[in-house]
């Protein structure tokens, strides 16, 4: 595509939509970043929506002068996906950050896509609900960078994902045409579905300017629990044997000792580690503090037929939180450590210590550094790789051969690229492991059909 | 579209093709029926491929030739969505009926399209396992069909219905090609989920061929009970306040008085009515045995507060299977007993009582007769419309205004007009009530990426 370059006219224009702009200068510079290891692209316009209209005039402006369209969030993405490669425009949802309704008869809530995860978690709670997706970087991250990616985290093995509590959306097309892509109602044979569509289509397809999100009753009581083990390929083992139990878990979040180390050392938490490889953090949740028990009772029994060296049991709420303060902070602190890059593989559940093994493997062949964690009730590994001693020459040439041999094992095991931080534009490259010519000609087709004139992010997912 | 007529010639090579086929008299028949109404189409062809190399072949051929095509499970939709309205091929999956795989250490199992609902909820039981998605047609209706309109039945309003269990596909598309959409994974943010889109895309994108389907531990003990209301505006509203109460059931289903008088009398159960308006059909589960008191107590103190008559509870299985066999039976017996029409109406779950109310108001004015059942907790309510002392005239030329108010009271009250039987044929006329054009222009752009011949499944859905 040859796109047009935004003039000084263009722009001004387009601040005529949109006052709440920022249209040159350093300013411009976080907007061309997210957090995905140091990529940086210049946008030639920050716009700043407050509301659906002057979303959907952005957005015809630009596919009648064809500029690009980048949107974004709080800019927490992992894959790239809302880096404004090509320029142009860049579109922050992020004063549309308004919950319009909560409606604790029905379990739902409509947001705007700026409004922050934890803070409508928090919002539902106090009239108890539960909003379950739950990314490290809730935080900060925005709902509408979760339907892009349909992001995951913790809660997710006994909840699911973004993709199952989204049950409309309404959607500025690249033309600005605005849609609702379904109804406020947890069933839905009516037509394509394009609300799930849209989820996970990083921003290629149209722009969500409101979200339904199906809510949950609160489950209030919780126990969570580490376990160390001398093995980390025992640890991995064990999730599969938890789930062989009889018991779901709310999180089994796997970590590697160095990811621990790391993480420990960097955020000054008290906490000594002996010579445990690995750990699983697991939670498991009720309705009634009566169900916990039997539970844990269940999970017991598959520790210890793997190895465990030792399970410490969270007794309140401090110690509830260091364990996770730990495991939430062991993406950012590798991030901070070292030149690195991290990939979300996801694998069929019972493959996980093969791919944990075969990773390892790598590491040694091509001498990169790997700290591994993640969601492995989900088979769902987060592989951060860290240049440490590796060359430049074999950080540009050769680790792009070992991604490509950590996916191959990820296919062969059942799994796929990504298993919650998306495509974006630094995995789009290896998405012929997983994807044929047919498969991608049909992606090319739907994409043609939401935006011909391939405005909306471009250079994200495929070519 | 002009399609190519099926000659002899062109059959024959079908035949070659697919030797397992009728190509002439009356056995064509059946295969132009299904279970909506009294529609009939007779196809050319009918063929039963037993793989997927024999798929692809045929859909390779009929797109080569232009020749209509259009694929079925068990004929046992409610929208005529597997009518062959165009004539041309009809290609059965009924061949295609075997279990590939139940894995029960990562709870998923791999299916053809052909095998029956109940075949595999069972097979999967046997090892601890449960597939909870439960057409009332589960003993005869395939999985291929479940996908293909994401049935779902009284257990999705705890569960979730198809959708919420099918992890990849294996699909050929028009032109023979062969994808998976996704992997066996239970997260997946690699690409556009054309997992989800093809999910209720009615057999008008591509063929499926294989599912991978997620499975959950089987939770072994359940508890019914049925209770009868003096209004059946209040046994709605009582829908909404068991959820308040803080319970999660297992099923919630409305019938009415109209409906449960028919299912007894057509099918000899013995079952007394008072002076009962209608009736709720309620189920809870659990993995122990004493997490179902504590839920039923819930359930009686919703249903105190909603005049409820009498609670009774199936304390054996013989009382349990007969309510749920009054349940199941009402569609069946409402199609014995008069002409009739189905709507598969579905609201925001709190606007229960005004649909319900709505639909009588209408049925007054019309002059038609309504029974009423469905699976209350998810907001989706059959509305089976018989027309009794309707005239022809009245029939033809205003039951379809009738039904249009109905529609935009759905639409009204938050939600659209098919919860779980698709569109197919007879509903499409109905579709602009909650689609714009700007909605249709996507998805014919998604079907022309799909099928640029038209070829599968034509007529259906949309103009």
């Amino acid at each position: 595509m040859s796109y047009t370059r935004l003039t000084s006219e263009l722009a001004l224009e387009l601040q005529g939509i949109c006052a709440n702009s920022i249209a040159s200068g350093e300013e411009l510079l976080p907007y061309g970043r997210d957090y995905t290891e140091d990529l940086s692209f210049t946008p030639d316009i920050v716009l700043f929506p407050e509301n659906t209209q002057q979303v959907s005039q952005i957005a015809k402006f630009c596919n009648q002068h064809l500029l690009p369209l980048t949107c974004r969030g709080a800019g927490t993405g992992l894959s790239g996906g809302c880096l404004p490669v090509e320029g142009g425009v860049v579109m922050s949802l992020e004063k549309m950050n308004r919950i319009l309704k909560m409606d604790a008869v029905n379990y739902q809530a409509i947001v705007e896509p700026g409004v922050i995860n934890e803070t409508l978690q928090q919002a539902v709670q106090e009239l108890g609900m539960f909003y379950p997706p739950d990314p490290a970087s809730k935080g900060s991250c925005t709902l509408g960078g979760n339907v892009a990616h349909s992001s995951g985290g913790p809660r997710c093995v006994k909840y699911g994902t973004t993709r199952d509590y989204i049950l409309n959306l309404e959607v500025v097309l690249a033309n600005g045409d605005v849609i609702h892509t379904g109804a406020n109602v947890l069933k839905n044979s009516t037509g394509y579905n394009l609300t799930q569509l849209m989820i996970g289509s990083e921003g290629t397809l149209g722009i969500v300017t409101a979200i339904t999100v199906k809510l949950l009753p609160y489950p209030p009581y919780r126990s969570l629990l580490l376990a160390t083990f001398k093995s980390a390929s025992e640890a991995c083992a064990c999730v599969s044997s938890i789930f062989q139990a009889g018991v779901q878990p709310s999180a089994i979040e796997f970590m590697d000792r160095k990811g621990v180390a790391l993480s420990v050392r960097h955020q000054n938490i008290a906490f000594q580690q002996g010579d445990e490889a690995a750990y699983l953090l697991i939670e498991v949740d009720g309705f009634e503090e009566s169900e916990l028990m039997p539970q844990s009772e269940k999970v017991y029994e598959a520790l210890e037929k793997h190895g465990v060296i030792d399970v410490l049991l969270a007794e309140d709420s401090e110690t509830r939180e260091k364990f996770w303060k730990i495991r939430r902070s062991i993406g950012e602190v590798v991030k901070q450590h070292s030149i690195y890059k991290e990939e979300d593989t996801v694998v069929t559940r019972s493959y996980l210590p093969d791919l944990y093994e075969g990773v390892l493997k790598l590491s040694e062949q091509y001498g990169f550094e790997a700290v591994c964690y993640g969601h492995a009730g989900d088979g769902n590994l987060h592989v951060n790789i860290l240049k440490t001693n590796m060359s430049d020459e074999q950080w540009q040439n050769q680790l792009p051969e070992a991604i490509r041999e950590i996916f191959k094992m990820c296919k062969q095991y059942g799994g796929t690229i990504s298993g919650e931080h998306g495509i974006g534009l630094v995995q789009k490259s290896y998405m012929d492991i997983v994807m044929t010519e047919a498969h991608f000609e049909i992606m090319r087709g739907i994409k043609r059909s939401f935006d011909p004139n391939m405005i909306l992010n471009p250079g994200k997912i495929f070519a």
